[in-house]
Formats: C-alpha cells, sequence, structure tokens
C-alpha cells in the first residue's frame, strides 16, 4: 500500500449527502474504522491481508458522512490500536507538525497528524487507554474520549471492549463540539465556566519543565473559574499510597485481560508478523496471571463509584495530560515495562477509563518547543458540559 | 458434534478453584461466549468451523470460575445471537422444560433451558434484544440483563456492541443475586421494596389470558409495594401516539447496522450456510437503509435521558416480560417482519435496550400451562437495588 501522506494509508475523497451540519468539514479515519469497500486494516498488513473488506461504514463514519462531512481516508495507527508512540514499524511514522522530531504518540497517531497538520478539519479515533488523548496533547490539538458506551462502536475493530470508546480530535473547541455533539446526539451548549478540581498527583507528577509551563496557565485559570486542589487520596480513599500508579495498577490486568481475549485467537492462529514493540506489548497481554483480574474488576468498580460520588454536575477534573512531551523519535523502548515513560502515561489516561468518564485534551503550553495538552474530565455522560466547559477554559486561556 | 444434551452443545466439567463465593454452584456457557481451549462456535456450525480456539476464558467466565463454580459446558443458542425463538436449524431446540409443546426463546436458549431443567445452578447468556429476558419468561425461570457495559463483553462474540450485555440466569433470586453481584463488582443488598411503576401500555398490550393472569399477582404486589400507573407517553412526552411500537422503531434501525456492521463482512465474504430464519435476519440487516440510523440514534438518546429524568434511586419499571406465553413450537413464521409476534416482544425489550437499564424477569403467572414472566426495571447503573427489589417482589408474591 502506497503512503500517499504520512498522515494517511489510504486517501480518498467521498461524500454522500451535500447538506447537513458538518458539510463545511473534511474529515479522516483511524483504520480501525470502517469505511465500506475498505479493508479495514488495522495498520498491521497481515491484518489487512486476512480480513474481507468492510460492507457498510462503522456507525460513527456514517454519522459523518450523514451529516455532510467530506470523508478523506484512512490513518496510519499503532497496529491494531495496541500502541502508545505511533512508530508503526510497517508503515512508518506519522510526521508531529507541532514537534517534527519527537513521536506523534498513539494509538491514532495519523488522525492527530492529520488534523495538527491541516489536512483533514477532523478525525475520528479511538481510545482504550489514551490512544487520542496522547497524541492530542503530542500533536497539539484537541482531543476528546467520550463517556464510554455513549458513541457507537459497530464497525470499529474492538481491543479492550470495557474501556474501548470512539472519539475525534480537531484544531478547535469550537469544531470538536460541533462534531461530538453529532456523534452523542446531544445539543451543543453554550460555553460555561465550572469547578475546576486540579488533581494534585496529576499536577505533582510532571517533570519540571512541564511543571513550569503550566504555572502561569494555571494562575491564569484560577482567574475565571473556581480552582481547587483535591488529591487522588481524597477520591479513592487510600490513604497512604503516593502518586497514582495505583490506578495504572487496576486497569493494566484488565485491559490486558481484555486485549488478550479480544485480539489473542488471531495472534495464536493467524501468526501475523508484528512489529518487535507490537508483538512485546501481545506477550504481555497474553502472559497476563488472569487472577489478578478478578481483583482489578472488583478494585475498578470501587474506583468508579468514588468518582462518580465525587463529581457533581458542574466540577470538572484537571491535570496536564502527560508528565513530558512526547518523547524524540526512536527513543522509547520495546518494552513498555522497562522506564517510567509508559507507567506514567497509563497511570493519568487510566483515571477516565476506570471511570468511564469524558475526557478533553487541549492545547495549553509549549514545553521546549512542543506542546503539552490541558486535560479536563467531567461525571459519567456529562459530555456536553464538559465540552462546552473545555470552550470556556480555551476562553480563558487565551485572554 | 453429538448433542449430549439438548441444552448443551458441548458438555465437560471443571473448576479452577475449590473455594470461592459460588463454590456451592455450576453453570453453563451460552456457545457465545468464550471457553479458553473450545472453539465459540455461536451456535452456527460454519462459524465454527472458521473460528480458532479460545486462548482464554472470557471475562466473565474467568470471573465465575475464580469464585469457585464449577464449568458444565456450552449451551445451545439462536445462530450468532441474531434471533429470539431457540430454534436452530443446525443443532435443533432445546427443550423448554416448563412447557415441552412450546419453544425455549432465544437467543440464549440452551442457558435458560439448563438452568430450568436443572442441569445447572445458573447459567450465562447474552441479551442485545431480549435474548435473556425473554427465554426467562418462557421457561419459568429468573434471568437478568444488566445495565449496558457494567459487565466484561471481552471474549464474547459482539451481535450490536451499543445493546449487547452478558447476564444470567438461576431458578431462583438469590442464586441471581449471588451471580449477578459477582460479576457487576458490587455488594448483595438486603431485600428491599421500592417503588413500582406500573407501565399501561405493557399491561395494556398483552393477550386476554396473560392479563387475567396478572390481575390477581399485581393486587398481591399493591399490598406490599407503593404502585402507581404509568404510561410510556408520561415518559417520553409524545403525544397522541399509542402503544409502544415506536420504542421498537427507534431500536430496530441501530440494531440492525450495528448487526451488519459487526458480522456482515464474514457474512458477505465466508457465505457461510444459515439457518431460513437467520438467513432472512441477516437480509433485513443488510437492506436497512443506514440513513434512518442517524435519525434513530439521535431519538434513542432522547428517550434514554427521558427514562433516566424519569427513575429515580428507588423507582422501578413493572410489567410483564412478554404479550403472551411461549409460542407452540414450529408455530413462528421465518420472516420476523410478517405477523406480530416479533415486533410485540421487541417494542417491550427495546425500553431496557434504548436506556441502558437492568432488567430482571422473575416466574410470575402461568397462562395455559406455560410461564410468563414479571419484568423489573431500574435506572442505569441501579442493578444491585434492582437484584434487591426483585427479591422483595418475589416475597410478595410467595405470601
Amino acid at each position: 500500500m502506497p503512503l500517499l501522506s504520512r498522515s494517511f494509508l489510504a486517501q480518498m475523497e467521498f461524500r454522500v449527502v451535500a447538506t447537513g451540519p458538518l458539510v463545511d468539514l473534511s474529515f479522516a479515519v483511524k483504520d480501525l474504522i470502517d469505511i465500506a469497500g475498505h479493508v479495514t486494516g488495522c495498520a498491521n498488513p497481515d491484518w489487512a491481508r486476512s480480513h474481507p473488506p468492510a460492507v457498510a461504514h462503522a456507525v460513527c463514519v456514517e454519522q459523518c458522512l450523514q451529516a455532510g462531512a467530506v470523508c478523506l481516508g484512512k490513518t496510519l495507527a499503532d497496529e491494531l490500536a495496541f500502541g502508545l508512540t505511533g512508530e508503526n514499524a510497517f508503515y512508518g511514522t506519522p510526521l508531529n507538525p507541532a514537534a517534527p522530531d519527537r513521536v506523534p504518540g498513539g494509538s491514532s497517531s495519523g488522525s492527530a497528524t492529520a488534523v495538527a497538520a491541516g489536512e483533514a478539519d477532523f478525525a475520528l479515533g479511538t481510545d482504550t487507554a489514551g490512544s487520542i488523548r496522547l497524541p492530542a496533547s503530542n500533536c497539539g490539538v484537541w482531543g476528546m474520549r467520550p463517556s464510554h458506551g455513549r458513541i457507537s462502536v459497530a464497525g470499529v475493530n474492538p481491543l479492550a471492549p470495557g474501556f474501548d470508546t470512539v472519539g475525534a480530535f480537531a484544531r478547535d473547541g469550537e469544531t470538536l463540539q460541533r462534531v461530538m455533539s453529532l456523534l452523542l446526539n446531544v445539543d451543543p451548549l453554550p460555553t460555561v465556566s465550572g469547578r475546576l478540581w486540579l488533581l494534585q498527583e496529576g499536577f505533582d507528577a510532571v517533570e519540571p519543565a512541564v511543571r513550569g509551563a503550566f504555572e502561569p496557565v494555571m494562575k491564569r485559570l484560577a482567574g475565571s473559574f473556581p480552582c481547587r486542589e483535591i488529591s487522588l487520596r481524597g477520591i479513592d480513599g487510600e490513604g497512604g499510597i503516593s502518586g497514582m500508579d495505583n490506578w495504572r495498577q487496576v486497569f493494566q490486568p484488565i485491559q490486558w485481560a481484555e486485549i488478550w481475549s479480544t485480539l489473542g485467537s488471531w495472534i495464536e492462529s493467524a501468526r501475523p508478523a508484528l512489529g518487535e514493540r507490537t508483538r512485546r506489548n501481545f506477550e504481555l497481554a497474553k502472559g497476563l496471571d488472569r487472577r489478578l483480574l478478578v481483583a482489578a474488576l472488583a478494585q475498578r468498580e470501587r474506583y468508579r463509584a468514588a468518582l462518580a460520588r465525587f463529581l457533581g454536575p458542574e466540577d470538572l477534573i484537571c491535570f496536564p495530560t502527560v508528565h513530558t512531551p512526547a518523547p524524540l523519535k526512536g527513543s522509547l523502548g520495546l518494552d513498555r515495562t522497562q522506564g517510567d515513560y509508559f507507567p506514567r502515561v497509563l497511570a493519568r489516561m487510566a483515571i477516565a477509563g476506570i471511570g468511564r468518564l469524558p475526557q478533553i485534551s487541549l492545547p495549553a503550553v509549549d514545553v521546549e518547543g512542543a506542546p503539552v495538552g490541558l486535560s479536563l474530565l467531567a461525571a459519567e455522560g456529562n459530555d456536553a458540559f464538559l465540552l462546552a466547559a473545555a470552550l470556556g477554559v480555551a476562553a480563558a486561556l487565551d485572554d
């Protein structure tokens, strides 16, 4: 398959109706999501070779097309969506326009870069463990993971169904609000304020340069929003534990078990060629002691319930999307259990996953020439409020 | 594959731990749900032939096994879970012990009959459009569809992910509560009361014999529970429309679109042999005008939100699970759009599906020698309350 662009695996241009609320917008589609007549290759050549073309558009694609948007093609991703770097061993690494020497992040890498480069007005992605939020932060664009289960995943290749979501990228909050409101079937709300809870662990566990960059931003926000600090321990009630890693330790066994249940039979029977990092990721999923699963599921429900109790209808939890700007290309190891990059990313991504919460990452700061996003999370199902509040936050940052 | 029992497609007997909260219970598993080392055949021979063995237990199976329960095997179902009768063209019809001349209902047919016959203490099933609730009612056992998304569907073959759930059957409410609480990771609550909203359309749109049978039952319940009538129009606010069919008309295009997105590529590329009723069901899914999808998704969200506003934490919606006892074997047509059986069933099943609500069907009446269940629905996420309230209802009925 020729690489027509660094963001796209396959380019096309079509619309199905000439009117509708998204008629002025073009969009790109992650290669996990069906476009009728095309093989959904999941960014892995052996998957593409062994699967038939999609007979219908995924429901989310149908929604965008019926709203008048123009589809521009399929975007590159981490293989089978199991990755966070955007470095695909078969198709290369989409160029991060905001920081060309750095990875875009994944797994919805090409969707993020297509939007960041202005190649598409918005792009559909999937987010299981950060696959929209992380590349949005890395590439300096807006990205939203919705509340779990609110946007149809039919026609989207599953990874870990208990956490899988479909969401979108855009260059501005208004476009993101239009697209996500359409996908969610909610009316866009006018820009609103909200109560910001600054998650201490989320601000503490960042690199010093990131902390420094966020200081003036948070001062500015404090002038427009009621801001209070909250500790993750104040939410989950687990005294004596510091940091966020306990949330990752709950998230990860469930994610790995679900991934192996979802894709393991194909991996073991088809014996596909996998990039080395992807191969190791699947080895981890396969090797999980599944007895850990039951305790993790119980703890997930306790954490989910704690977040549900904590978050009122006007509450937002807020922290830097990631602890560091995007790593330099080629600098990340092949084993995600080595080093602290992946565990630190996954710990903060686990909060929305465990809580089934919607989360938006919006461009916030520049650290050594690379962007880092600010994340806002709201209560489960409070997606329309989150979108409107994120516009309010962006307006306060622009003042 | 030899039919060792009318309920089972494959029998086995194993446990993985000898202690745990379900150690005294045996269970059966619908052939849509993975048992490690066995092909998940989805009750269709060509699916079974063309798919590799599962490499791991589905998450829900793992939860039961780690709790000490004994797994007894895979149960028969409607092919690919796309059916409501239990009449499988390849493997036959599991015997409905409560009414041997009638269908068990599907798609989780063998799971219902295994429990009804005493062959297993509980059974796992899936419910997209009634596939637990209907056979539970037909076979005179308890069955629960949980809130959407609360029990992992990893390792469960998808049908329509926006509605798919994993739930269970049991012969009594206490066993159902134990199993479902474990799967949901909630603490079982003591038997409670609750406010019963009798859904007018649900009681009106039943056969006269069913209405007659429910009259003394509802009188008895009114002595123990605060009961009020509510119209579906009082919930959805659509004046001028009578009956429940508008809810089916919202549910069905979404279900069919999701089914075709999920299974259509396999159907079209593998060209499997399908039973005639299943073949026609897939033709309907394929033939759907997918432009209907967008309006249905918007209406689904309005209905879901209306149910969420209506249902407080102690509210239960209540109606007969189905308008008629199980049809006689062989009496149902092959085309679900002909006659009124399927539309009438689907209309009442659509309410929980659209609302993402938990629903329990519990044995309530005998109509001409065949059982019909009473259904209780609670707010999304209020599954623990629903289980405890259903015990209260059962106790009131036994008085």
